[in-house]
C-alpha cells in the first residue's frame, strides 16, 4: 500500500452454487475471478483483492469481506453500483468503504478478523425441496434435536480439530476456540450456526455432518467425543453437501467503522422485523 | 377414463426460472414435459398429465396441481419416490392420490378448481440480492405500502381485468372475481398474495407491475381506476419480470380429499411455527 493509495474495503454477497469457490483459478470461473473482472471492466485497472474468508465451490456468502488499494477516487456508492454494474446476477458488492489509514498495522480482510460466523441450512423433510435447491442440505430421516445440541455442545471451547479437518487444509494450527454452536428449527427447516476463531478447510460442513448422524441416530453421543479426542479425520461423518453452507459475518474491531448488515439469512426472517 | 382405470393427482413444486413454462413444446424443455418423461422412465408407459394452472416461463409452483389417468397399480409413495427419482432438482412430486371415482363429474385439475391463489415475493432494496436472484422480484425505489394496499382494494371484487390481460390470453371472458389482495412486508422483502376464482394471462404480474408505479409515486390512485375501467391494456404497467411468481394453492372441493400441504412460502415463515 503505497502513501497515495486508499484501502477499499467491499461487502460481497454471492450464492456459490454457479462457481468453484471464492479463489482465483487458471480456468477462472471463481467469485474472486467474476470480482476482480468487474473492478477492472469498472475502472480500467488490475486490482488484486484480497478475502476474509475463502469459501469451496457451491459454498454461499451473506457477507463476504474482501479489500483491495487503489489509488483511484471514487464515490463509495459508486464503488458498489459501477462493480455490480459487471458482475453476474450471483454475485453483488453490498457496500463499500476506506478504511482508516493505520501504518502500524493496517487494515487485512483476513488477519485483521478475530471471529468467524457461518451458518449451515438444512431441509429435514422426506421428499427434497425443489425451491431450496443448491440452498440447503438436505436430510429425509428425522432428527433428535436434544441429541444433536448435547452432542455440538462437546464440541464448543478450545479444541484440537484435526478430526474435522480436510486434508488438504493449509491451517498453522488445528487448535481453534469455538465460541457457539447454536441449533434452532423451524419447522422443517433447520439452521446450524458456528462462530470460531477461525476455521479449518472442511470443518463447517464435517462438524454438520458428524451432528446428522448423531440426530438421526445411526452414532452415539459417544462417538462424536471419540472422534473429537481421536483427532484422525478418518473417524468423522463424510463431509457434508456444500448447499446449505454460508458465510454469515466476520468480526472486526470496531475501529474500522466497517459498515456490515445485520446478518439476517433470507430462509430466516427475524421474529421482531416490520410486519 | 376407462372402468379400469384410475384417476391419480399428484402435488407438483417446481423452480421456473430453468424451464419455458408448464405446457409441453417441441423443444421438451418444459415442466409437463420433465414430468412426463419421469413418469415414462418409471412406469414404461406414455401417460399424458393435466395441470391446473399453466405456469410461464420463470414462474415457480409452491404446489401446482395435476392429473393423469393410468391402469397401474402403485402405492401412492410409490408414485411420490418413484417419478422423483426422474425428475431434475428443480422438479419434484410432494405427494400422489387416487381420487375418489365419480362417473357424473370426475376430477379434473384444471375444471374442478374453485379458486387459485398466486404470491409474489418482491426485494425492495438499493442493491440487488444475489441469493434471491430468479426467486424474487426486484425493486430499488422505496415503496408506499398504504397507497398499494388502497390501490389493490380498488381490484377486489369482480371486475372485466381486461387491462391486465396478455395479447395471447386464450379465456372465454376477462371477467373474474378476485376475493382478497394483500400485502404484506418483512423488513426488505415484500408478499403479494392474489387470491380469485381464476386468472388471466399475465395477470398476476400486470397487477404487481401498476401497484408498484403507485408505490413508487410514478403513478397515482386515480390512474390505476382509469386502467381497470379502460380495459386496455397498453395503458396498464409493463409486465412485471417473472421471477417472484409462484403458484401457491388451487382451492377443490373438499370431498376430492387432497392431501394437499399448508401454503408455506419458504421466503415467509409462519409466526407460530415451532422454534
Amino acid at each position: 500500500m503505497t502513501a497515495e493509495s486508499k484501502r477499499i474495503v467491499l461487502g460481497v454477497q454471492y450464492d456459490g452454487a454457479p462457481w468453484q469457490g471464492w479463489q482465483t483459478q487458471p480456468g477462472g470461473l471463481t467469485v474472486q475471478d467474476m470480482l476482480e473482472r468487474a473492478i477492472r471492466q469498472f475502472t480500467g485497472s488490475e486490482i488484486g483483492t484480497t478475502c476474509a474468508g475463502r469459501t469451496d465451490a457451491g459454498v454461499h456468502a451473506l457477507q463476504q469481506v474482501v479489500h483491495f488499494d487503489t489509488v483511484l477516487e471514487r464515490e463509495m456508492t459508486s464503488w458498489v453500483r459501477g462493480v455490480n454494474t459487471f458482475l453476474p446476477p450471483s454475485i453483488a458488492v453490498r457496500w463499500a468503504t476506506a478504511v482508516p489509514h493505520d501504518a502500524e498495522q493496517p487494515f487485512h480482510a483476513r488477519f485483521s478478523a478475530h471471529a468467524r460466523q457461518y451458518q449451515y441450512l438444512l431441509y429435514n423433510h422426506p421428499v427434497r425441496s425443489p425451491l431450496l435447491t443448491g440452498k440447503v442440505g438436505w436430510a429425509f430421516r428425522p432428527l433428535d434435536i436434544d441429541a444433536m445440541r448435547v452432542a455440538a455442545a462437546q464440541l464448543v471451547g478450545e479444541h484440537d480439530f484435526s478430526a474435522f479437518r480436510s486434508v488438504q487444509c493449509q491451517a498453522k494450527t488445528p487448535v481453534k476456540h469455538m465460541h457457539e454452536i447454536r441449533i434452532e428449527r423451524r419447522g422443517d427447516l433447520w439452521r446450524f450456526t458456528l462462530h470460531a476463531n477461525a476455521f479449518l478447510h472442511h470443518m463447517v460442513r464435517n462438524i454438520v455432518g458428524s451432528l446428522l448422524v448423531v440426530g438421526n441416530g445411526s452414532r452415539s453421543l459417544a462417538w462424536l467425543q471419540e472422534v473429537r479426542d481421536g483427532k484422525d479425520r478418518k473417524h468423522a461423518a463424510p463431509t457434508f453437501m456444500p448447499d446449505g453452507l454460508y458465510l454469515a459475518k466476520i468480526d472486526y474491531d470496531p475501529k474500522w467503522k466497517l459498515p456490515q448488515e445485520p446478518v439476517r439469512h433470507f430462509l430466516w426472517p427475524e421474529d421482531n422485523e416490520p410486519a
